[in-house]
């Protein structure tokens, strides 16, 4: 007997069938449009690139996950770990090419090598839409406003909830509590609230300050309103200025409720955002009827992007959709609405293949039908008519045409009702309809 | 002074800027238009996978050209350097999930450590459609009017040449001269017919196999017409009857021409592929205006797609189309014709920054815009309204929108043309003319 190699994919990595693949497309086709619509143009960077300018300031965490290795020319290269770093270095790279301010939008796949037991992918695809060389707080409004045009056309009904912080004002806070040096720890303890829950966030910080500060800390996140956070960090400054005018620019924006309860925009001073870079404006977003799967869309303002490899200085600022959880959370909600099952084809028609020998004849009458912009598949095998409809059924073809002596028959799948004598148009016609 | 990493990537890849990324968005978006229009549909399969399942029966070349490495759970992984192989394993392991005769296609991204010095680029796109699970000929057919459709539709003018051959009967009269056993090396020399000229594979054919098999094999590969070829191979044979019924397929297709000197698909003899796989009828596409640049899309029939992976016999044919070449072609083709540079931007329409804080009631415009389907960029720094002007004509924008005291007013970049006193209405029916 033969020896087959097994076939198998790796671990945290997936194949995607049709029916899959069909709503990823479509997905991201939403998303691109609503990108395209905000005037963002779209950019491309390897797969792989120079090891050094992925991890260039990375340490632990990160750098253990990344898939790196010696090509066969011995480079030491690694595979992209997020869109956000090969966008620095493109954007030094390709400084004088570019016209400032800069918006782009990337939709490509990273590598890492997570724990996969924590339901994670090793391969999985970001959405990423960035504005570099500006400091305009307008530009965070538009950010802001673009992912929740476009998260709500994901959705097609449902609400969602973007909480906003700065982390300026929040570093603010903790310097006149004398915890600037401690402020990414303080950060990285608040950032797990709504995971972990107040009591293990409050352990962790009286470890890091002690309780009086700690549950002045507690109080600061927990603030109600801006006018809270002002009073808490001493009176206005610079960071709590922006807040307030991002807020008026979201109500000049048409967005009435913008800040309030129950809006989908509103003020959060627990949101940190776990990496580093961020400087200023932050926001996570949440499906209002699912919070629990977490963050879909999260992004903030960066004080200079490419610092590692140029004198350039590029404010900006960014977000990104995560694709898969986006996915896992639009699935879940339909299980729970009950919605149908995905498309699981493009074709409207098949074209019943009677005998073999006609092949050439079914591909110009698919023609005429293509032409008038129908998706159309020719059958190939001459089965009987019930396998064929059968075929149809399983590949989601909502209908099944046969050349008959007398004119052209349409059989509409689902409801097993015939359409007989058809001439060519009345059958597109049917089909439209 | 800082030392900067020096941004830069691999020899081999690229970046691609908007323009370009543009351009690749929408030829890939053409190619999927038509190959949904066929009733193909998308699957998709992991950048990285097991070595043994993607070298399983490599030999020597390509095995070098493969990206491999330990990954860091010590497992032998490489980067896909085709989207057949990856496919072949796709149908193995969800065979019982496929309908099958199962048309699909994939769009994606392929790494190759080739030598770069011949324009190779290491990591490329490919496209490629196929049917499995069939050996009905009328699926050959609709994959080669499948592609010439969309090579068509990719040049907006311009004719190609579709040359086909049948391994099969190439195969057939080897056998008949006593060359079976080497024939892999007869089809390679006659493969580089186009590329290194006659006298070339001549001297190479008499190495082979001496000097009077190799002028009857140069006299079969130069054969006028099919009649010719079932002459030289002794009488009609099942192979010979697949190609007469072929282009039949097509003439009944609506190519009336199929088959004849100048038609878009022609009988050559000279076409072997240079693969093993292929066993059946198997094609190369070239682009009339522009032959010397090779074929930009071949494809062929399969005994048995996942004969490695499975005991499932799974028959099919399929073709690819290389973007990076395609693209290449264009290019040079659009120079020759003196045609426009690429889209820079997908922008309609700027909105002019008079006044920063105005930003919320930009945003407010541009929705109304982008609600009547404009593509809508908000410039948000309040230069001098010359200034942005020059940044919306660097950035491809056509129209700047600039809200006044008296109403919209708009100006057409390329023309310097002012419109006043416009309600939005009027300005987004303005734009849209």
């Amino acid at each position: 007997m033969k020896n087959f190699i097994e076939p198998r994919v790796l671990k945290g990595f997936r194949d995607f069938l049709p029916a899959q693949e069909i709503e990823r497309r479509h997905l991201t086709e939403i998303i691109e449009k609503n990108f395209r619509s905000f005037g963002f143009v779209p950019i491309d960077t390897p797969a792989l690139e120079y090891a050094d300018i992925l991890l260039g300031k990375m340490e632990g965490e990160i750098n253990k996950q990344v898939y790196r290795f010696a090509d066969n020319g011995g480079r030491d290269v690694a595979l992209r770990f997020d869109l956000t770093v090969p966008f620095a270095r493109f954007c030094a790279e390709h400084y004088s090419e570019l016209v400032l301010p800069f918006k782009r939008y990337h939709i490509a796949k990273v590598w890492r090598g997570e724990n996969t037991q924590r339901g994670r992918y090793r391969e999985f695809t970001q959405c990423d839409a960035d504005i570099v060389g500006t400091k305009s707080l307008a530009t965070d409004a538009e950010i802001i406003l673009l992912m929740r045009q476009t998260i709500l056309a994901l959705l097609q009904g449902g609400g969602i909830t973007i909480k906003i912080n700065h982390r300026g004002l929040f570093n603010r806070f903790l310097s006149e509590l004398k915890l600037g040096e401690k402020s990414a720890d303080v950060l990285r303890a608040v950032d797990k609230l709504a995971k972990t829950g107040e009591e293990a966030v409050m352990e962790n910080l009286i470890d890091i300050s002690g309780k009086a500060e700690a549950e002045k800390i507690m109080r600061w996140v927990k603030a109600k309103d801006l006018e809270e956070l002002i009073a808490l960090t001493g009176g206005p400054s610079d960071e709590s200025n922006e807040l307030g005018l991002l807020f008026k620019y979201f109500t000049d924006a048409g967005i009435s409720d913008a800040g309030q309860n129950g809006s989908s925009l509103v003020l959060d001073p627990s949101i940190t955002r776990g990496l580093d870079y961020y400087t200023g404006i932050v926001f996570e977003t949440f499906l209002n009827e699912m919070p629990e799967i977490g963050s879909i869309c999260s992004g903030g303002r960066y004080d200079n992007l490419a610092a590692l490899y140029t004198k350039e200085n590029l404010p900006g600022v960014g977000a990104s959709i995560g694709l898969d959880r986006l996915i896992a959370a639009l699935d879940a909600l339909q299980e729970k609405q009950g919605k149908p099952a995905n498309q699981t084809g493009f074709a409207d028609c098949a074209i019943l293949c009677s005998n073999e020998d006609d092949a050439g004849k079914y591909q110009a009458l698919a023609k005429r039908f293509r032409d008038a912009g129908l998706a159309v598949t020719v059958f190939t095998e001459a089965k009987k008519p019930v396998q064929q409809y059968i075929q149809a059924e399983k590949q989601g073809i909502p209908w099944v045409l046969t050349i008959e002596e007398t004119g052209l028959s349409l059989r509409e799948i689902a409801t097993r009702q015939d359409y007989k004598d058809l001439s060519a148009e009345e059958a597109i016609k049917t089909i439209k309809k």
